[in-house]
């Protein structure tokens, strides 16, 4: 049954005028209103669409995907984000431009947004490289709106960079959120995010950084475990620890999945590569020094080699609390045994949860669609209640 | 003149509720009148685009098409179809994506589903693959939906499997009964699915199996025409003989190009690789053996060009049925002296054929459409008449 | 304020029913008034746009976008154009297609085009070859609509070839008209289409062409001006003298940029390559002696750096009318100092004209929207009365 009300009710008791014509780029970027007023959008805006309530707010419009690393769900979730507000999407796809014969960052920004209404960008491979390219095109299309060059400012959206993950993180909390019964039931769960063994290379920080930066603000208490050495950017450490001050909340550190595991309410256990060594990498790439590279590559496998033993097993499992702690991973895992030989996590836990880690996926859509709106509408209650009161079909059943 | 009545009176006579939220995979898992209530969709839709008036079932959503091997011709038909209908197309570009990076079919499938109304695969290339791969993905999205990760179950369209090509088969059905006037001029109608030599090396057997299995089921007299050693799938031969039997129809094979096109009212001369090579290609590919692929590929080669006689020349069409017999092709030809020194078809056969093939493609759009509408509406007719009732100009002209 | 009527009132005085159905492919096959009626158009899309009012005059539909050339604003430009009048745009990318497998322009040209409204076409590389390719493909679906193979007619819309590059010089064009307050304040107006040192090598003739081609029409006095040995075509140097004299202004050649640049109220400084070595290169190509291509191309450096003091400097501008000229630049651009060690354009005199320079640009997906639309719709001034009276949201602010 369709009930837009109580959603816009609660978006009437908060503040996030801020959020209108400005970009997401750092979950922690953002009040503590403005991210519960986004969850609040996703899932108003969610009730609409599986009320088959036709979620449009665009007639016309482009939003642009600029995926800087490969990507299949994260732009299948852009897609889906557009295509249920409205927009078309058009790539930028730099290997066919002419980006790489001498365009500045302005010039392109600007050149592919006169009808751009949200522009999408993954950039997660270099240290201090991606979060400073976006801030580089916001800069630029502000410019471009200021100047009269562009009729509307695109919103950016992160899509994933060398800092946070702000669509996946939040699409985590979302998820958690609805699997606890709300927020307020959230106070002192414990969360582990831990590194686990992968046999891959180089997997970006961004999503224990996001992770970290974004859970501890609900009164949890946030564990960061990993083995010597993965440390993650001391910067986001800073801010993980600040956020739990405020809330109530704590933000400890250990070497020891065991400890993390223990008594934990969710857990989420996933590969990344040390700090240091995506420093490292990203100076070598600078120096165009792929010998260097090369080497580091393989000194990094030998280093995870080490540490087969954090994989998220049902031993580890069953020290959570009640045994039943909430598993959970951004997918795709390098699960043992059936996508690799010696993985993140056995068999027998991921296919537990196997449904629970599809569902915490399908936020990721929403939370996407919810970020563009709240950039793009002075007032997401009149527009969601615009469409409520419209009730158009999205599909002719 | 908009008259949509006669297409839904003759809906209404015919049972096919068991299209909705289903696959359409084969031809021949489909019931008589299943069939013969697609080609009314395909009909109704085409009368509705051709008076200009709108015919998007959807508001957004999104159709993802997913091609393991190069299309221009199909990927157009699906484009066109998803657009008629309200749907944005979202490429699966595997290349781009991590799927090779060891996802299982099960997960990308639903990760891409979210809001997914249709997915669209071509996987013709190895034998024993392609459908397998398609029933993986549609066990996959209906399980995700089954367990709530999906909030609609995506509906697979088969454009192009290792067994069936029901797009172009369907499509070419079409043609054929609006070219003779209507299903019940067909009895008795002699057809010849005749292999052709030409230059390049393994084309699928999908289409003359798509032929014969879907030809089959209107009283026509199939003929199966081949040089040995390029036989079909006996399974689908199987089926043809079933088909023929149930309809009064005649299922005939002969090693005579010459034999099939006497007195034929329909001519489908077009090349096809031996289902035995197949097999062996697709084992060699499994091994990973490229330079047994190379053998074999030269080893064919030599075989086909031992059957250069086995060309549609004016002197076979001069045996058909008064000289005149339709001439099919799926597109694109191998012309003698056009695309190729010595190919399928003389050019001056082709070329007063020329615009019939043309019309025979144009079919597919609407096919195609009418799959998608035929698995998403639970009543058709109701959604038909809603489209004609609205007369929403498609074209502001 | 939303006032459509102005535009339309201009309509009513022009006479544009021949573009109706018909291509956009060189500036100079179309009347004064033609070109009137379509900067007029553009306006108005323009006006409706920035007032938020919904241009979609399609449903549904496919602009289909054939780059046989790199391209990033023309690409976007073409997607904006589409996607505001409601098409969605399909690439057809000849890499991934079976064109290259023999098939005939004309045949891929109407298997495409079953539900395509408009066919966007680059091709800029070879002499000889673009434009021909495109006439090709518009009497291929001129023939399949005249034989009932396809519903509708798809327009062509020239994004570039070897003789002219329409979209970008009557955008150039449109920002001249809003620069100088209107066509009737050009008359006597000095523009120089100049040559200047790039360090790459090749850049299409098209945009010197498509200038003198155009700018020649509106009683201006347009002086080409280049280093010897960088000829254009000589038919398009003929096109620009019989405009000059029929508009009473005036088209002048010149080997000197002083010159060119003295009193100027308008100064376009752009590399591009001799029309003798593009000849000499198609040639090659067309023999596929790629030893030759990469001799000429090393001579063509070689010649190009003879001539590095073509280069726009500040003190080039001091000789502009009140050194105020508009300096003008199809973008991207050769930096001195900034994308290049020396370039076409000194960078103080870039980064102050950089502001009107994305203006200019930003022309150009309503000049394309434009072209579109005249040849869509019957009666434009209709239709943009509709839409104004209709007065739908774009956007849900």
């Amino acid at each position: 049954m369709l009930n837009i009300k109580p959603f816009i009710e609660k978006l009437n008791g908060l503040k996030f005028d801020d959020m209108y014509l400005n970009d997401f780029l750092l979950t922690w970027e953002k009040t503590d209103q403005e991210i519960d007023a986004l969850f609040t959008v996703a899932d108003a805006l969610r009730h609409l669409r599986e009320n088959n309530v036709d979620t449009s707010i665009f007639e016309s419009g482009l939003a642009i995907s600029n995926f800087r690393d490969n990507s299949t769900r994260t732009r299948f979730s852009f897609s889906s984000a557009a295509n249920m507000l409205g927009l078309a999407v058009q790539d930028l796809d730099e290997g066919k431009s002419q980006i790489a014969h001498g365009e500045t960052v302005r010039e392109t920004a600007n050149m592919i947004s006169f009808m751009a209404d949200v522009i999408g960008i993954r950039d997660d491979m270099y240290i201090g490289k991606g979060n400073t390219y976006m801030r580089e095109v916001s800069k630029s299309v502000q410019e471009g709106y200021d100047e009269g060059v562009l009729e509307q400012r695109p919103t950016l959206v992160n899509l994933q960079c060398d800092i946070d993950h702000p669509t996946q993180s939040m699409a985590d909390m979302l998820h958690i959120i609805h699997h606890f019964g709300g927020v307020e039931n959230l106070k002192g769960k414990k969360l582990a995010m831990t590194w686990a063994y992968s046999p891959s290379y180089g997997k970006p920080l961004s999503v224990p950084q996001g992770i970290v930066g974004l859970m501890t603000r609900f009164g949890m208490e946030v564990t960061l475990a990993h083995p010597e050495g993965y440390e993650i950017m001391g910067d986001v450490e800073a801010v993980a620890a600040k956020n739990a001050a405020a809330t109530g909340g704590k933000f400890t550190k250990t070497n020891s999945m065991c400890e993390a595991f223990k008594g934990a309410d969710i857990v989420y256990p996933k590969s990344w590569a040390p700090f240091a060594a995506m420093e490292k990498r990203t100076d070598l790439y600078g120096k165009g020094d792929m010998d260097g590279i090369n080497a580091l590559e393989k000194e990094l496998l030998a280093q995870n080699a080490k540490h087969k033993d954090w994989e998220c097993t049902e031993e580890l499992m069953a020290l959570t609390n009640g045994g039943k702690a909430l598993y959970m991973h951004c997918l795709p895992a390098d699960i043992t045994g059936v996508s690799c030989k010696e993985g993140e996590v056995s068999a027998s836990v991921f296919d537990r949860y196997r449904v629970p880690l599809y569902k915490e996926a399908g936020f990721k859509p929403y939370i996407i669609a919810a970020m563009m709106m709240m950039a793009k509408c002075e007032n997401p209650q009149k527009v969601l209640e615009m469409l409520a009161n419209k009730n158009a079909q999205r599909w002719m059943k």
